[in-house]
C-alpha cells in the first residue's frame, strides 16, 4: 500500500469514530503503519473530523517527527510513535476518549467479560494502563507494558481514555467501537444487579474460534 | 415471493438495525425464509452494513449449507437454521447485541412487563434463554426451547445478546427494535424505584387486542 | 387553514417526533383539530414515519369515526377524540412512548420542577395519570380529568406513555419534546444526590414570563 | 471580521449545538462580540435551528439594545450582554440546557476534574453559579462572579444550564460541546463506584501544556 493510499484510508477511518459517536470535536485520532518502511501517517493536531481530508494527513518517522505534511501532527503522536517503535506486529492505533470507556478509566477499573462478544474480540477483561502526563513516552510506555502478553487489543488509560491496536488501522477503529460497545453494555448491566460471569475456558474458546473463523476466507 | 425480492427485503432491513442502533460494526444479523422452500436467506459474515447488498445475501437449506451466494454466511447461521427447522411458523430471524437488552442478558435477568406497549407486542416478560456456546446446535435448541410456548417473540440469550422470531423477517426486525426499546425503558424506571406492576389479566387484555386490532386491515 | 393544510402540517410533524427519538417503529401520533369544525386529523395506524404523507392522514369527527382518508386511523384515535370533545382550547394532541417519560410513568412518579425550563413550559411538575385499558374513552377520560386545572400540558399515563395538548398540533409536538427532555434530565440529576428545589413563587415567575414574553411578538 | 461575517459564523455555530445533542426545540444560543465595537451579535428568540440563517441574526449593543435585526433576540440577551461588558476578554458566549451538564446543574453540584481532557480544557472543576431568575442582570451577574479569577470556561447555573464563554463564539461553543461531554463522563464513572483523583500539580501541567501546545500553530 502506498502512502497515499494510507492516508486516504486512515482519513476515511475517522467517519467512524465520529459515526459511532467516539469523539467529541477534535479529540480523537487514527495512525496506520506504512507496511515495509519506518513510517506511519496519522491525524493533524486540532483539525475538525469535517475539515479532514487525506492531504491533512500527516506522515511521521517511528520517533513522531513530521517527515511529509504541512500541519502539525496530533498531540497524541509521540504515544503512537513509541506503540510503533516497541510493537512490530502493530500496523494500526486508535485514540478516543469514548464515554462509557473513559467512565471505566476514571475508576481505573477493567472491564470484566461477560458478554461473549467480549470474548470474541477481546479474549478477556480490558484492561487499565498507568496514569500518565502528555510530553513524552510515559503513555506509550503504559500502553505497551499493559497490552504487551495481553489477548486484549484495548487498554483503558487512567483518567485519560482508550487506545487501541490492530494489525492494521481498520482494525483498530473496529477494536475502539467494539470497546466502548462492550463498555457501555457492562456499565448498564452492572448497575442492575450481579453480573453472570463466563467460565474462564468458554472465554479461550469464544475467543479461539472468533479469531479463527469469523468473517470471510 | 421469489428468492430475489427476499433478497432484496432482508437486504434493506439491515437498514432498520442500523437505524434504531441495534448493531455495532457487524454484529448483527437478519434472515428470512424463502416460502414454500427449505430455505433461507441471511447476511454474509463480517460485512459492513454499508457494503451489504442484494447480491450479498446468502441462500442457504435449513441445515444452514449455503446454496447460493459468493460469501460465507452468517456464523450465526446455524442458529437460524435451527430455529427454521423446528418452528414451522417462523418467517424471519435477527440476531442483535442491542445494548439494553444485552445488558440484561449479562445478568440473564427476564425483563419484567410494566408497559402496555410490552405487553402489546411481547404478551408478558421478555424470557432469558442458556449459555450456550457458538459453533453447533447449542444457541438454537436454546432458543426453540425458550421461546416455544411463549407469547414473546425475543429471547435474551446469556451472556450473549438478543434472538427475535416472526411471522416473516420484518415481524423480526420489529420485535428486534421493540425488544430493545422496552428493555431501557425498564432499566431506566427501575434504577429511580419500584416499578407498577401491570395485572395479569389486563396483560392479557393488551395482547389480544394488539394482535388482533392494531395497524391496517 | 385547511383541511389539506393541516393534514401537511400534521403529517410534517412527525418527523419531529423521529427527530427527537421519541417514536420507536410506528409507536407514536399526532393529531390536530380542524378550526371551526368538529373534525381533527390523526395519523394512520400502524404506518411508519417514513411511508406518512397528507394523503395517508385520516379525517375524523369528534367521536373518532373516519369522514374522510383511506387509512385505519390510531389505535389512540379514541384518546385524542375524547380530549378535542372535553377540551375546546385544545387544538393538537401527541402521544408518544417517549422512553425517560416512559420510565417515570412505569413508576407511577411525577417528575418535579427543579428545572427552570421544566417551570417555563409545565409551569410546575408534569403529573400522572391513572392506568387505563385502550378500547374504550378510559384512556381520554385520564388524560382530560388529570390536566384539567394544571398548568402542565403533558401527562404521564401509569404504565403506558405520554399524552400532551397544545393550542395546535406543533404546541404539542413542543410539549412531548420538552417533557422527554426534561424526563431525562431530572431522572439523570436524581441519580446521583438530592436534587435542589426551586420555591414555588419562584416556579410562578417564570411561568408567567416564559408564557407572555419567549419568542417572536 | 465584518458584522455581517460574524453573523455568519454565529448562525452557522447553532449546527453544532444540534449536531451535539446539547439543545431541544429552541432552548440554546450562541453569541459573538463584533470586534473594536460595542456590540454583540446573538440567535433571535424562539427560532428552530432549521430556519435559522444569518438574516435572522441580532445585532445588540452592551445594554442588549437590538441596533440591527428584525426580529426579537434570544430571551436571555441580558446575560449575554452583562458578559461582554464585564470581560472584555470574551467574544463568545453560548448557553444550552444540555443534559447531563443540566443534571449536575439541578443538584447544584460542582464536576470534578478526574478526566486530562478535563484539565486540558476547564483546567479543574466546572464551577456552579447561583439561581437566578431571568428578567434582569442576575444571571449574567451570577456568570461573571462565578468566571471571574476561574480557569474554568463554563459555568452550571443552578437549576438552570449551561453558560461558556471564549475568546471568540467558537471557542465558546467548544466549551459547550466539552463541557457537556465531560459532565456525562463523570456522571456515569461516579454511578458504578469511586473516582480515581488527578493531582492538582498534573491538573496544572496538562492545562498549561494544553492552552499552549495544542492545535496548529
Amino acid at each position: 500500500m502506498t502512502v497515499n493510499r494510507l492516508r486516504e484510508e486512515v482519513s476515511g477511518l475517522h467517519n467512524e469514530l465520529v459515526r459511532y459517536g467516539l469523539v467529541a470535536w477534535t479529540a480523537g485520532n487514527v495512525s496506520g503503519r506504512v507496511p515495509g518502511e519506518d513510517l506511519f501517517v496519522i491525524k493533524p493536531s486540532g483539525i475538525s473530523y469535517d475539515d479532514l481530508n487525506p492531504d491533512a494527513i500527516v506522515v511521521c518517522d517511528l520517533d513522531g517527527k513530521v517527515v511529509e505534511g504541512d500541519l502539525d501532527p496530533s498531540s497524541d503522536t509521540a504515544a503512537h510513535a513509541y506503540v510503533y517503535r516497541e510493537m512490530p506486529e502493530v500496523g494500526g492505533v486508535v485514540h478516543t476518549h469514548s464515554t462509557y470507556a473513559t467512565a471505566w478509566a476514571a475508576r481505573a477499573e477493567a472491564i470484566p467479560c461477560v458478554l461473549t462478544a467480549m470474548a470474541d474480540e477481546f479474549g478477556g477483561e480490558i484492561p487499565v494502563g498507568p496514569f500518565a502526563l502528555i510530553g513524552n513516552d510515559d503513555i506509550g510506555r503504559g500502553i505497551v507494558a499493559t497490552l504487551s502478553g495481553h489477548r486484549s487489543p484495548a487498554v483503558l488509560m487512567q483518567n485519560h481514555g482508550v487506545f487501541t491496536i490492530g494489525k492494521d488501522a481498520k482494525a483498530a477503529v473496529k477494536a475502539a467501537v467494539m470497546c466502548e460497545d462492550v463498555a457501555r453494555t457492562v456499565h448498564l448491566a452492572r448497575q442492575a444487579g450481579d453480573l453472570t460471569p463466563i467460565a474462564a475456558e468458554d472465554i479461550d474458546r469464544l475467543y479461539d474460534r472468533y479469531q479463527n473463523v469469523y468473517g470471510q476466507r
